[in-house]
């Protein structure tokens, strides 16, 4: 076995790796009373509820392009791969049941890296109520990660992208910019930051607005929503083409991040909360008859008009001197030159 | 857009990328009737089968380690991602339902590269009648795919590990490193074989046996199953170990390849069968008192009896002189040094 500094030692075989993860990750029966059979077979066996739809959805977490080794604590990578792939959970208006988590890792980094990464991995798992059911292991000279979330929602109640209609209001779960001005506080720092620092919690410790999600589609309130992963400018033009429409986004109304003396020198906080990728609050639409129904907070997010769904199928930013200013694209498209 | 050799431009945006494996995924409707939305939304819906489970399993295949760009045709490439992945379903004795894709790929792949790879996928889709359901995008300088299969059996009739009994029988469905000897054959070959030469077709372009895991499901005949990936010397004893039994394995019956004349030369069909992996055939076990039900076939794959469990823990390969010499692990696993 390779030694390592403290901790656990590297795995020196794929079953040994796999017990270890088995391990960090088991949980009571009693939160996960659908999983008949979890990690260590060919397969998993989830029991789906009766009335209820399975809700699918699959995510990278790559080093280099999501997060890098040196800078990002382990434990927030374990954290992020599994609340960013619940994140599309919670724009359908599911709850996750299980999830399974592909990793790909080079032996080094399979002691006292592994041990942080699946310390933040079964922490999400407990906060979600979603635990592991199975995934696949190997060896490879970057740490890649894919994760699976299995959730279920009442059937017919899933909230798609392609319902929004003119004249339905735009609204968001929470502040946008916050993840953002985080990855540029750890990426300009010289000194590696505490992991505790407030000013990175919302980058390194999302928190999936599930609750959110469930609570607009058992009311049937949203008519179309989605979750904010690439950033405002990238993913609302999205929910607007998949519904045929176009939106009219009020400046003044947009929640951005507060920011202190320094920070607001250095970064403008209105081009975070536009551009700025990574947040996973909600975007969501409501019918104009049905705004007065959607209360200041759901479960501690606030729910913030923002705009307007249009006829016109353009994405306008109104500034305060009421300038209609074209929302260009600028969130992160990995495949944009 | 990046010109390229003939065929489709590269992809010059994350969604232009999405639409193009969304059109060359679809499927006529019928074949999708469980599946109420795929690619597009946050995530896929699938509508369960009353009185069914759900079976869940996940697939790295990664260039480098599971393929060679150069050297592997793209279309095996698709085709072999959701096959291995359908393979672990055949082990559960479970039927596809439908599949997600995580694809991270560098930009000039996503031309005549992804045309291939598309190509092989949606042939594989077609074959297994298991639809695209989703998945997630993005790029990296190698090619990284993670493949997700959902699928679908009777409740309580999924074939675990863990049964295997001493005085059950040992079957395999179909001969045994074949789809070793192709790898062997491209690695060697200083010129590219045709992805048509029939002693790659095993390698290239696996089958899993979902047909034989049904039947024995329906027929409740096997007591433990599993697939091959990592070849018998490997997984073997991972069936054994999760049944807590040994085994006894006859040389004399082990399906070996055939080899032609300057391959008999060079390579030992009884090693290629014990240590190849990549097979996907099915390795189950039945008590005693049913081995006069298995039949020589089912949906055209012979199933073979190669040895008997036995209470001791161990594992022994009865060579035609009587003698036992115990099986050592020597498949491939990525983290033994």
């Amino acid at each position: 076995m390779t030694p390592n500094r403290g901790g656990t030692p590297a795995a020196s075989s794929e079953d040994q790796l796999l017990a270890r993860i088995r391990r960090a990750l088991s949980v009571p029966q009693g939160n996960s009373a659908s999983l008949r059979l979890a990690i260590g077979d060919d397969a998993a066996v989830f029991r789906p509820r009766s009335g209820y739809e399975t809700i699918l959805t699959c995510d990278w977490f790559l080093e280099g392009s999501h997060f890098l080794r040196e800078q990002h604590p382990p434990d927030s990578v374990g954290w992020k791969c599994l609340a960013r792939a619940a994140s599309d959970l919670a724009a359908m208006g599911a709850e996750p049941r299980c999830f399974l988590v592909s990793l790909a890792i080079p032996a080094a980094a399979t002691g006292v890296w592994l041990d942080g990464f699946l310390r933040g991995l079964r922490a999400a798992s407990l906060k979600l109520s979603c635990p592991a059911a199975g995934g696949d292991t190997t060896r490879h000279d970057q740490i890649l990660i894919n994760t699976t979330v299995v959730g279920e929602c009442r059937r017919g109640q899933a909230i798609l992208r392609d319902g929004a209609r003119p004249g339905d209001a735009i609204f968001v779960s929470g502040p946008l910019g916050e993840a953002e001005l985080g990855l540029r506080l750890i990426r300009n720092h010289q000194r590696r930051l505490s992991r505790h620092d407030a000013r990175l919690r919302k980058h390194l410790y999302p928190q999936p607005r599930l609750r959110v999600g469930t609570w607009l589609a058992q009311q049937r309130l949203a008519t179309a929503m989605m979750d904010l992963s690439d950033g405002l400018s990238s993913d609302l033009p999205r929910l607007c083409a998949a519904s045929g429409v176009g939106a009219r986004i009020e400046a003044r109304r947009i929640p951005i991040p507060r920011l202190s003396g320094p920070e607001s020198k250095k970064y403008d906080a209105f081009q975070l909360a536009l551009y700025g990728g990574d947040d996973y609050e909600l975007l969501f639409t409501v019918a104009a008859e049905n705004i007065s129904r959607i209360p200041r907070r759901v479960a501690g997010s606030p729910l913030i008009l923002i705009g307007r769904v249009v006829h016109e199928t353009n994405i306008l930013l109104i500034a305060e001197s009421r300038q209609e200013i074209p929302l260009l694209r600028k969130g992160w498209d990995p495949f944009r030159n």
